[in-house]
């Protein structure tokens, strides 16, 4: 990563745009890779493309139920004029074939058996008539390769199976098993520890509420973000604002972890103490995020461990977190592009007013392609549980009108 | 679900429409509710609406650092001419005010503290200075209410914290947690019996094949599906295309099962084998689906288990599992409505062939906003690997231009 100044007293940090922060905060560091058996590799990533043992499918194969020919026997078949063909046998499926097919001979095919020897292509059953026992009619010609695939049409041997730093898809768990590779050697999950801190709040399983306190909402929810970008959440608890806790607490938490994050209190003070604790263990990149909202927001790193210190109010901190947390989750994983979001476009149902050079994240409802912004006060959780997606006005932008087209990305 | 014609002997059965299968094809069982921690509900189902056993945020609560005032008291402040307000002491974080505002007065608030009696607004201290000790000038009007939230602003006592039917999505958690309810009663995930068959299959731990074996790649890959839906794979084995074999492993399976999938043998002698045991066991709702790949799919219910029966081909098998099979194992968890998958739009690269009265399912890669079609016989898994997405070209459809601007569903 680049460097950043260091915090020295009470001096003010770069404030970077979300552009910026997403190209120039890149920590170096990766989890190690892992062996896993391939029914808990769906969505892991490979360290590097698994190469094919052997050729797929692995022998020429019939893809159609009907006759092994040589080719050149059909050629000006027709309806009228039809080729007329030895049937010399039957290929069984998963058996070698017990016969090869000579000039002017056929073997009834299954679709996947084994093209015999002397066969150059399948003649598909609907192309042929069994007239006379022991005769078939060919009434289409048919090219060499014509209802075969090659013995390595799938995969050549040595060639990558799936690729490396992709997470790997449903299909791929089948060619894998295809290529009998029954356990890869992925990325370990990103193990993110999350810290809450705040003398007012308390865990969730807290039944009855002293005066002003709240329940840590951020860190279920942040959770919730980690392991949909394949990351391992380790909740860490909560730490009180008393001056020293919190980098007391990041001493201990910092050897086990890929990635630290700060859920801060809400106030000036724990937005200091956060920052005052996060600099006298490693370096800030920046402090202050030009983004609506989730102004608030740190980045920087700690002994080869990169940290995010979030906005107190949830909103602003789950904002935040998807839009620089989870790409970085899935990069500490070995993969560099994040898999695609759900989306869709719909027309802004009202004006939409924003600050030039303010990245301003909306959360909208979405009904019969109108986007509804749903406003409100970021200490409101419930604008982000009635929200369907959210949409991004760039930086440039000073708003947007009603009826403007937007891409609203879907939640999931 | 409609009633389906039930196999005699050899008849041919109702060919569906795709848009048919998903609106007829609706089998009325779901799975049971069970209790679940929060950590764990991620993606799961609730079974109804969970309500809030008590208001959000609880009291009412400060949004911005300032001072608490009476409203009325700063009527008529500006730059020029500012309110003076005597400050009264100061809130601390998750404790309860020590101090009442009365008219004149002001008592310092960080974000998030508990607004003191008599107070009905927060000043922004960004409007205020503290120029004499024990006064603060205020110097912009407020309205009552301003920068603070209600004691029940994001969920009112009773009112769901989150929706029944949804999946729960990561800011769901949050606000559960809020709301102090750590433990969800949410849908068991359907089981999905997985059935393999076919004398060539073997599984994909078989280190040397056998003339003419494959390994059972379709398992896998059906078993990742599942998972993305919110299921539990139940991988059942291969069952050899022995007439019997079938319908006697169906009756072992079916007990405890929500859903069968068969993932057929590929010759018509194993089709046809699948047909005649489901026939055995219960109705067969379709066989043929007007889709390319795909069109031996065959749809049932056994004993008030739905199945599906798959074609051989591993690629066909899964488009057809992904459009029909799918949204059935969301809907089995009581989710109506599946999640939206990623998508992009591309202009085709090439025209588009395809027939009328036929959905056409077309594997894609997607560079720089041209989508490219990845042709090849549906026995080649690395179609399916290789693509980036689909496209799907309805049933009225005689094809596609190249050119015409596409919808592409994109993997993740």
């Amino acid at each position: 990563m680049t460097g950043g100044p260091r915090l020295a007293g009470r001096e003010f940090f770069a404030t970077r745009t979300v552009g910026e922060a997403l190209a120039g905060f890149r920590p170096a560091r990766r989890t190690a890779v892992e062996e896993v058996p391939l029914a808990e590799a769906l969505h892991r990533v490979p360290g590097a493309a698994v190469p094919a043992p052997g050729p797929l499918p692995g022998f020429a194969r019939s893809t159609v139920d009907g006759y092994a020919v040589r080719a050149a026997d059909t050629y000006g078949a027709s309806e009228g004029l039809p080729s007329y063909l030895d049937l010399l046998g039957a290929v069984r499926m998963g058996a070698a074939p017990e016969v090869a097919v000579r000039p002017g001979g056929a073997v009834a095919m299954p679709t996947g058996g084994v093209l015999p020897e002397g066969a150059d292509a399948v003649v598909m059953v609907e192309h042929t008539a069994e007239t006379m026992p022991g005769t078939i009619e060919v009434t289409r010609p048919v090219a060499p390769g014509s209802g075969v695939v090659r013995a390595d049409e799938d995969v050549a041997v040595g060639a990558p199976l799936v690729p490396g730093g992709r997470p790997l898809r449903a299909p791929d768990l089948g060619m894998l098993a295809a290529g009998g590779v029954t356990r890869v050697a992925v990325h370990a999950r990103p193990r993110v520890v999350v810290l809450s801190t705040g003398d007012e709040v308390v865990p969730p399983e807290t039944a009855a509420l002293g005066p002003g306190q709240v329940r840590d909402a951020t860190a279920s929810a942040l959770a919730g973000l980690v392991r949909d970008a394949g990351g391992e959440p380790v909740l860490a608890g909560i730490v009180s604002d008393e001056p020293g806790a919190l980098e007391a607490r990041l001493r201990e938490v910092l050897p086990d972890a890929d990635l630290v994050v700060v859920s801060a209190g809400s106030s000036v003070g724990a937005r200091d103490e956060t920052a005052g604790a996060v600099a006298a263990l490693g370096d800030i990149w920046c402090h202050g995020l030009a983004i609506k909202p989730g102004k608030p927001t740190l980045l920087a790193e700690c002994a080869g461990v990169p940290l995010i210190g979030l906005p107190g109010n949830p909103l602003s901190a789950l904002v935040v977190f998807r839009l620089v947390g989870v790409p970085l989750v899935w990069r500490l994983a070995g993969c560099e592009a994040p898999p695609p979001e759900p989306s869709t476009r719909a027309r802004l149902a009202r004006d939409l007013p924003s600050a030039a050079g303010r990245l301003d994240v909306v959360q909208v409802a979405v009904r019969d392609g109108r986007a509804e912004p749903i406003f409100g006060p970021s200490a409101l959780l419930s604008v982000l549980t009635r929200a369907d997606g959210c949409i991004v006005v760039p930086e440039p932008a000073t708003g947007l009108d009603a009826g403007t087209e937007v891409e609203v990305t879907l939640y999931r």
